[in-house]
């Protein structure tokens, strides 16, 4: 039943998806008899990931997902029952059993926002047993979304605006729904299209795909088609034998490249018929199988002008191992000489895709001025994050029954700022980022054009600062990926550039300063 | 339906879970009336990760149960055909809606095996069409299973046979799954448990945790339970006031340990007392809140000895922040002398537990001789893998109706071993590994005792080799795990260590060797 009131099921979080200490404090709680006692959490981070001034915030509509669906099930509280000691008063049980979201209230950064350290990315209040319990699953939900969709920008900002970006990481993801959640918010992040299927399915990300080596490397040249004839685009004249009409070509292009008719492997090129009869309107080749310049390209070529003749257009070609930015200057080349040959300037133009653990490094190299290099697939860089694969967002209590807490610790970077808080982001006149300010829920909001003494984190001293607008941005899929690019477009030069010493200001409003210094100069009681 | 059948539900993939070209090629592979020719294909690594000369074999029992699930519902089917050509031929959704693994056969080193490069973790056998369907689910099941085992294995290795390891990094995955899939695998790798409640609930894992700060500053003091009288341990004699009979104890510490008695938080201790009512057999403190030295061990002192006096034994104290190795020492020196103090002995051995970004470095500080450290928490460093996030498995055809395949390419490291193999592990005669060798399926098996000529891979020239033994190893979880810490046992200590530069050896037969030069000489065709 809940499965199919979820159509994403398989991407939910269940309640039992928490830490074993968030059931062990739950007990805690109710046996002190503060289960209902109103609580309030902030879920933020620390630093932005990869040396970033930015991060992008992500992972809201799962965790509105979960928290919609959540309730302890009889095997739930059961399997609880067996892991907490045998004498656990059985009322705390059929409390557990009761337990639902119906009095949490989550305030959020919306989808897509750019989020920066310290302000939270979700505010979490309600009954203290069920808001501790959300814990773990929330920091689950945001902590990667977050991060892979932070990742998937910077990949963006690299590439520029036209390269079109691929994610196909599934396979390197932290299993089944790793894999979801990285296609997700990369494309969130800016990426065009994944080869995941089920993200197309489950969250409507566009997905795009070639052909693997296997396909090619499955036929020999001896297989014959069960029907080799193919009819004409405009579905006017005779259909063609397209095994034929390839091998006609194949002589014509080889005698242009200097090859031999023999070289070409025969059942590569089988390969890109039989493709080319699967999808005469979309055909792509592989050309890396064997050898690029003596069979790939030429196998392609012919196929591509066979299909030509009949009006049918290929869509591109893709590289997968070797110098990627340099074949794909020599196959453009190539393109172009046979272009001008056969009078078939459609063929200049066909896109070229290249894959093949492309890192930022890499991206960089592909996306440089002059490059014919038009599509790139990113797995592994993207998924893993391989620079910094994990966020690191904490949860924290910051009051209880109105009352603000403060964990003081002796490590200054864990401690946290108490109190309800509201964060507002302050934008100069021209709309860019001026900073954002945190200040406690009870204080006036700030006004447009107002002069406000601020302190920003880290300073020893306070500033002032006028912002002429405040902004409070809005969000499907589709429509944070837009809030990203437009986040992103507001960002400062210094500031979305990929290593920024610059840091983004977050200050704090005079009245919250002077309640962490209250703290800080009470010190123990 | 479905759910019900499949208790882990949520775990298994979807066949949709998959890289869009593998449909795409379905497509192919049925136009051109190949879809039920018989094709082999391997899974396997083309390097050990993290710089090991190792890997564990993991997530096949995942792999299992997503081929025995697999089947496409007319959901998934409808969706396909929505992103594929418009005039596709319906007969190949039908085709595609009958579709079962039934005729599918794998062969699989067991899980927790060690696994070699180029060595297959799978082989898998059976149409053509199904079996490139497979590619992406059983690379995302077996890549990150075998890497985060690996890795939990390396972490076992280095902090010895008697530090407890607890994985608790479900925060820090990749979503939900993620941390489900590095839960198990850490377990079966070599830690003891697991934070994630869900592990245990679906996969078995032990269960542990503590609790978090939020639990302790929660508390202000004021907070009174609603039944602060706790029973003797042995059930007989009259119920004490814990709250009160803490309050005196503290006294007690304080004096000892120079401290006045307002140092300790107030709100500290009631969360303590709050946690001994709710856990009397199994009370621990989370001690840096506020200050470790002037509250929270002198807090924790107090709890614990009122608890003694009724007959209950705390289980155990946690630092989150600082240096770990250090405060460990010091605060095993506390219970010491508070143990001579009061006589009771059992404070002196209370377990001290520690968590904070313990990485491969920290994790050697903290198993260093005389360190006092008995339970080690780690999560971002288990289940990220930083060092390499990815193991990199491919899944390569190797024949199609019994003829071998081999993908050449320019990149050497890229080309595949040709033919359906078998691979065995040679043995000594102290049981110790020799070397991995491949064969083809057609040859005859290796005899224990007899000489053998072999190729090492990479190397120029072939060597002979006598096995004492040949071996195949056996699989539930427990098992899998016993079989993990078998299997590293096996190592010798050269390739044991966590950067070896000897690689075990992985061989090819005489005739296997044949065959791959056959396709050197003959070259393109």
């Amino acid at each position: 039943m809940a499965a199919e009131q979820d159509p994403e099921g398989l991407a939910a979080a269940r309640p039992l998806l928490t830490d074993f200490y968030q059931a062990t404090m739950a007990l805690g709680y109710w046996r002190a008899g503060r289960a209902r006692d109103v609580a309030d959490f902030e879920l933020f981070f620390r630093r932005c990931p990869f040396g970033s001034a930015f991060t992008l915030a992500a992972g809201l509509r799962d965790c509105v997902r979960f928290l919609r669906a959540f309730r302890l099930r009889d095997a739930d509280v059961q399997f609880l029952a067996s892991v907490l000691p045998p004498d656990t008063d059985p009322a705390f049980f059929k409390h557990l059993r009761t337990l639902d979201c119906s009095e949490v209230t989550v305030r959020a950064l919306p989808e897509g926002s750019l989020a920066f350290p310290g302000v939270p990315l979700l505010q979490v209040s309600g009954p203290l047993l069920v808001v501790q319990l959300l814990e773990t699953p929330l920091l689950c939900l945001v902590g990667y979304a977050s991060l892979v969709a932070t990742n998937a920008a910077r990949l963006r900002l690299i590439a520029g605006p036209e390269k079109r970006l691929l994610e196909m990481g599934l396979r390197r993801a932290q299993g089944p729904d790793g894999g979801l959640t990285a296609s997700t918010y990369s494309y969130l992040g800016g990426f065009d299209s994944s080869s995941n299927v089920l993200a197309g399915q489950l969250r409507g990300v566009p997905v795009a795909g070639t052909l693997a080596h296997s396909f090619v490397t499955s036929f020999t040249g001896s297989e014959v088609p069960p029907d080799p004839m193919l009819a004409p685009a405009s579905g006017e004249g005779p259909g063609v034998d397209l095994t034929a009409n390839t091998k006609m070509w194949l002589e014509r292009v080889c005698a242009i490249l200097g090859l031999g008719v023999q070289e070409p492997h025969p059942g590569e090129r089988t390969a890109f018929v039989a493709y080319a009869l699967a999808f005469p309107q979309a055909f792509q080749g592989l050309l890396d199988s064997y050898n690029v310049r003596r069979s790939g390209l030429p196998n392609f070529l012919a196929v591509a002008l066979a299909l030509g003749e009949l009006g049918y257009r290929a869509v591109g070609v893709r590289l997968d191992s070797g110098d990627l930015l340099q074949q794909a200057q020599e196959i453009r080349g190539v393109f172009r000489t046979i272009a001008a040959q056969f009078q078939v300037p459609w063929l200049e133009s066909v896109p070229i895709a290249v894959s093949n653990n492309v890192d930022e490094k890499e991206l960089t190299r592909l996306s440089q001025e002059g490059s014919e290099v038009n599509v790139i697939g990113i797995g592994t860089s993207v998924v893993t994050c391989p620079q910094q694969p994990s966020l690191g967002c904490v949860y924290k209590l910051v009051s209880v029954g109105g009352q603000p807490r403060m964990k003081l610790t002796e490590d200054p970077e864990k401690q946290t700022l108490p109190g309800n808080k509201v964060a507002f982001r302050l934008l100069g006149s021209d709309g860019s980022l001026l900073m954002d300010l945190l200040q406690l829920a009870e204080e006036l909001p700030p006004q447009a054009g107002q002069e406000l003494r601020v302190w920003p984190r880290g300073a020893q001293e306070p500033c002032t600062v006028r912002p002429a607008h405040l902004c409070e941005p809005l969000p499907s899929l589709a429509e944070s990926r837009a809030l990203a690019q437009l986040s992103l477009s507001r960002l400062s030069p210094e500031h979305r550039r990929l290593q920024s010493p610059a840091r983004y200001q977050v200050a704090l409003s005079e009245k919250l300063h002077a309640l962490v210094d209250s703290f800080h100069v009470e010190g123990l009681p």
